[in-house]
């Protein structure tokens, strides 16, 4: 195999006696130029390798069946616990690196814990919560080497959205607070069992656009949101809309100036005004990490810093009194167990799952996608499903445990990926961080102002708005900019639900629109090769008299064989008009199935009619290069044997096209012979 | 082009001066050889060109643009009344056929007609009205010569099942036959609303297997629901499913039994005896009609025989005293305007909609599909999006001189075009006979035993449960067996709604499944030729070590990005771990895009993390035939200009196998000289 491949053609040469006995193909030696009509696996065979593909698309026991019982057990867990896979590797110079990973993401958890709880309109203290018991999960059942679990900002204002729709955190904080535990209860069953049933393709209906728009949208929106905290604001909507927001923004600051005008515009200054020192030097730490990479941590511990000042400050001049407000009493104490708040009334059910599969989703759509991501980088793999579980099992144990809804949030990933995490046990050492700040620290926190809250989530928010990635967008695919533009423009102007929903509804129906309308060519030769391309494609390419050569793409199904049936007719009358105009007759259409992966009974019946079709115009079909399954439902269907014949299933178009000049010159000459 | 395609590829040769120069390309005289990357299409052209095959498949205006104005408008008027079209064209000699043909339609028309629309618990005359003003409107509209336009069993049924869930025919016969007519306004909308928007193919997603399921489920429960007529009951479940039905059939019987023993026996008796009777006939002339296809005639009279046969011995014996139902008083007259009695009340609303449009889609799927296969056979066109229009005018038109829902029903039109029918002329014809026996002789009609419409309709559906395409769909394809017994049983154990539906759901479920999961496969050489196929369809196809060729199939989209990504490392690892095993190193991934349609901003990102990842591994990776469209995204997207490079894109598989080997020996020769 070393050399050229031989261009010796001579086994696809046709040994046709003669064009009417219609067997075209040779008989001896010239078996592998032909198709194999008798390829049929048994139907077990073909389901299992269908559901092995569609289920376990990464094949996660290869290798599995060659080890003896015992070891294979062992492999088996280790599967499914990771953990046991690296903790008896692991040492002291891995160490090292997890516990500086390990402080830095604890660093930034604290007040990002803090900042999403209340975006949650939860109590603070359940942010910090939530970073204690569900990174110990992780660190056990997970498989990602990068990821620092944490709360997120679109799930956590995505919950409190739905859930106020229910009960709001004014009227009823207990309740509140329990659809929240609710809610990560039905999320983590549901991540468990898609994980289970390896159902992770769910997750690939949202697509790339969709995220994009998605989150830029829920940035926007969240950034919106921080005028509370930013203006020092006591009401505010319950509502997400940009005009809901914008209207609200204005209305309270009326009717708070009329009630106490002074005091208003104090508490409004102050609050306006650390705002915005705390916004430039959190953006400033960032740029310095855009211009110098290797300071990353920095703009990694500004957000602690922020917290840390801005506490002092308050603290020093006594903030809560003039006009910055606090974060408030946050009680010593690990996470107290929530398993008896679990409420499952029917009432308030149909809120909490719908809040927690929506969220659950989200969450896994945005948890693996930052684990393969990273994982990529270092060149390592991630399995989709097994980590479903992993986020699963940390989303019940969190309910139970008065954690909400979490997930590997990107930014804590990467200031964990760039800190130089080896292993999940980054995890475990920011659990141990914050287990000492639950125990020890909690009560220093109090004097947060809420303001360094809100700019620590609006820095975090503004790399999430891409409109870098909207403008290439824009560039490449016009339609994937709408799918992008629908998510976004539905999140800021509706609610997230219905951005997220439009924007999935219309990529599916992209989907289908491809599948229904499937591309086909007309193919013709490149002068001076056996190659056949698209004649539009390449303006080159000759076609050639008398027999129209089609190339059909994608499966064939029942909804777009009414489509491909008819395109294939309307082919054959402009080429027919075509032939007719220099003086020919179109006598053979080819149909290349190169494209084809599959058929279905509608598609059969459709090559069928256009057969049929065809054959009353007198016009001869033939196949090329159909591929395993199409080849088995052709044969099967009869239509191959008993309608098309074998002889008109060709391997190479190449050789169809001989077969087709051949018999074309027999019947020419036999014309001429009888006039 | 008469002689063979010469072999000669030298223009496919590599001019490589260096692999590590990766100008691997030819520059003059190989133009003819190369993937052409500058070909980009404008977004006005590419939109256009995607929306028109969208909507207009067909291309109803082809050869439009060049006739002048007066002409053109003259044609696009004839494009939307066909009648212009054929009618100046008319003569005696098409007449005489249209003639007989629709005085035998007719004959079919008027026990069909009481038939169906007693199944629909309407009054029988309304059936009668329906054969006549629709007919007349699809002969203006309509594009098909073939088809007979009448009333349905399966959608009068479903109307039926779906109305009594509001009101029954028994509580208020006056709102029933209302919601009957506004229905069929509500289709008639719906139809028209799909045919100008171009959206016929919202049909194709009914499948054939579908179609099958459905019409064989619906088939076997207007059977069952013909013991009330067979057996001379009265009261009877207004249901659909199997339980339902003979639960009621014993029910009744027993309660009927208990207070009027000897009078139930009598009746039941007499009308069954009458009916087995009559079903001996139809049967057997069904029968006379495949052995012998030309006294087709007898068939397609006999139901007529059976109705004045049964009326006569009906008048004779004085039936309606002696247990033979009679259908009872029919006024003579023409159809009333119902346009007064649609009705618009917001509680009824909601219920004729749905009915309307549920039944809307399976009379266009029926209509369409019975016109397309009969117009096949003629070598005829139809345009779906035309025939839709003309339904929804005729259904429209219909819901205004009291009639209920029409279309073009399978057995009459089949029996329209035996009989040898030219043009729609043969549908006014049907329309005047119905019209005569409106006026005259209707009340003829009065002693026609329930038994006899029973008798026909039984014999009608028997021939839609198609054991034969059931055992077909098992042996060809188990998954739509699947999706036909969902529907059949779906229909026969639940209702009609929850079988389509549950059948539709899972086809798309399936299309999607296959979107998500592409088939991709390796590529090996088959020996002595320059042909690649897939390795395990043809076992002797050998692969090239240190190469690895996969051929990808199918849009890579959102759906399947993530997918294809597993699937294609999982292709390389496998491939690597046999490499190392025989003593070399994979150093070359060619993808063969050539069945990839089209690609998406998920499927570019797909392709450039692929490349990264196969990057790090030191695998350089070559792109062979990308499409028109796959070319233009990875241009634009910068993919192949900035990361792969352009002298990676291949034209054909040989080109890109050669100009690795190329750069494999460079290397390799280059090691040896460093050695």
């Amino acid at each position: 195999m070393g050399t050229e491949a031989s261009s010796d053609d001579g086994h696809h040469r046709l040994r046709a006696s003669s064009a009417s006995s219609r067997h075209l193909h040779g008989v001896g030696g010239a078996s592998a130029a032909e198709v194999n009509l008798s390829a049929r696996r048994p139907f077990a065979e073909k389901l299992w390798s269908e559901l092995a593909e569609t289920f376990f698309p990464d094949d996660p026991f290869r290798g599995f069946g060659a080890l003896p019982p015992a070891r294979r057990a062992w492999s088996a867990l280790k599967y499914f616990v990771p953990a046991l896979d690296w903790a008896p590797r692991y040492g002291l110079a891995k160490f090292k690196y997890d516990l500086l990973a390990g402080i830095t993401i604890a660093s930034l958890a604290i007040p990002q814990g803090i900042s999403y709880a209340r975006l949650a309109n939860l109590p603070p203290i359940i942010g910090l919560y939530s970073s204690f018991v569900p990174p110990l999960l992780y660190a056990v059942f997970g498989s990602s080497n990068n990821l620092a679990v944490g709360t997120v900002a679109a799930a956590s204002l995505l919950l409190a959205s739905i859930i106020e729709t229910e009960v709001t955190a004014d009227e009823n904080p207990q309740l509140y607070m329990q659809l929240f535990y609710t809610a990560a209860f039905f999320t983590g069953l549901f991540q468990t069992a898609l994980g289970v049933f390896r159902l992770g393709l769910i997750v690939d209906f949202l697509s790339r656009s969709t995220i994009t728009g998605f989150m830029g949208g829920t940035a926007m929106i969240i950034i919106l949101q921080q005028f509370k905290g930013l203006l020092g604001m006591k009401h505010f909507t319950t509502k997400t809309d940009i005009i809901s927001v914008l209207h609200s923004t204005y209305h309270y600051r009326h009717e708070v100036q009329c009630e106490l005008p002074v005091q208003f515009h104090h508490w409004k200054w102050q609050s306006a005004v650390l705002g915005i020192c705390f916004l430039l030097f959190l953006l400033s730490s960032k740029h310095l990490r855009k211009k110098l990479p290797k300071l990353f941590w920095v703009s990694a511990i500004a957000p602690f810093m922020v917290v840390v000042i801005g506490g002092v400050f308050a603290f020093l001049v006594k903030g809560d009194e003039h006009g910055i407000p606090i974060v408030g009493d946050l009680k010593k104490g690990l996470n107290p167990l929530s398993i008896s708040q679990l409420t499952f009334q029917s009432r308030h059910m149909k809120t909490a799952v719908k809040a927690g599969l929506l969220s659950g989703i989200l969450a896994l759509a945005e948890g693996i996608a930052v684990g393969r991501s990273l994982a990529m980088v270092k060149n390592e793999q991630i399995d989709g499903n097994k980590e479903m579980i992993a986020f699963g099992i940390m989303n019940i144990a969190g309910s139970f445990t008065s954690c909400y809804l979490t997930t590997g949030p990107f930014s804590k990933s990467a200031v964990n990926f760039h800190a130089g995490c080896k292993t999940p046990m980054s995890n475990v050492v920011m659990s141990v961080c914050i287990m000492l700040v639950l125990l020890f620290l909690a009560p220093l926190f109090k004097y947060t102002p809420l303001v360094a809250l809100s700019s620590i989530i609006v820095v975090a928010m503004i790399g999430l708005i891409k409109v870098k990635e909207f403008c290439h967008l824009y560039k490449v695919d016009k339609f994937d900019f709408c799918i992008c533009m629908v998510a976004f423009l539905g999140v800021v102007f509706f609610t997230m639900v219905t951005g997220l929903s439009a924007s999935v509804g219309l990529s599916v129906v992209r989907a289908l629109l491809y599948v229904a309308r499937p591309t086909t060519c007309k193919l013709g030769n490149i002068a001076g090769s056996e190659t056949f391309r698209d004649v539009k494609q390449y303006p080159q390419a000759k076609s050639i008299p008398g027999i129209l050569l089609l190339q059909l793409g994608s499966p064939i199904y029942f909804i777009n064989a009414g489509y491909l049936r008819e395109r294939i007719l309307r082919w054959v009358e402009d080429e027919d008009s075509l032939c007719k105009s220099i003086g020919h007759d179109l006598q053979y259409v080819i149909l290349d199935l190169g494209g084809v992966t599959s058929v279905d009974n509608s598609g059969v019946g459709m090559l069928l009619e256009v057969h049929k079709s065809l054959e009353r115009r007198g016009i001869t079909i033939a196949l090329t290069n159909p591929r395993l399954e199409v080849t088995e439902k052709l044969v099967l269907s009869g239509y191959v044997r008993d309608i098309l014949g074998d002889e008109w299933v060709f391997l190479t178009v190449k050789d169809a096209i001989t077969a087709c000049r051949y018999a074309l010159q027999m019947s020419r000459s036999k014309g001429e012979d009888e006039v």
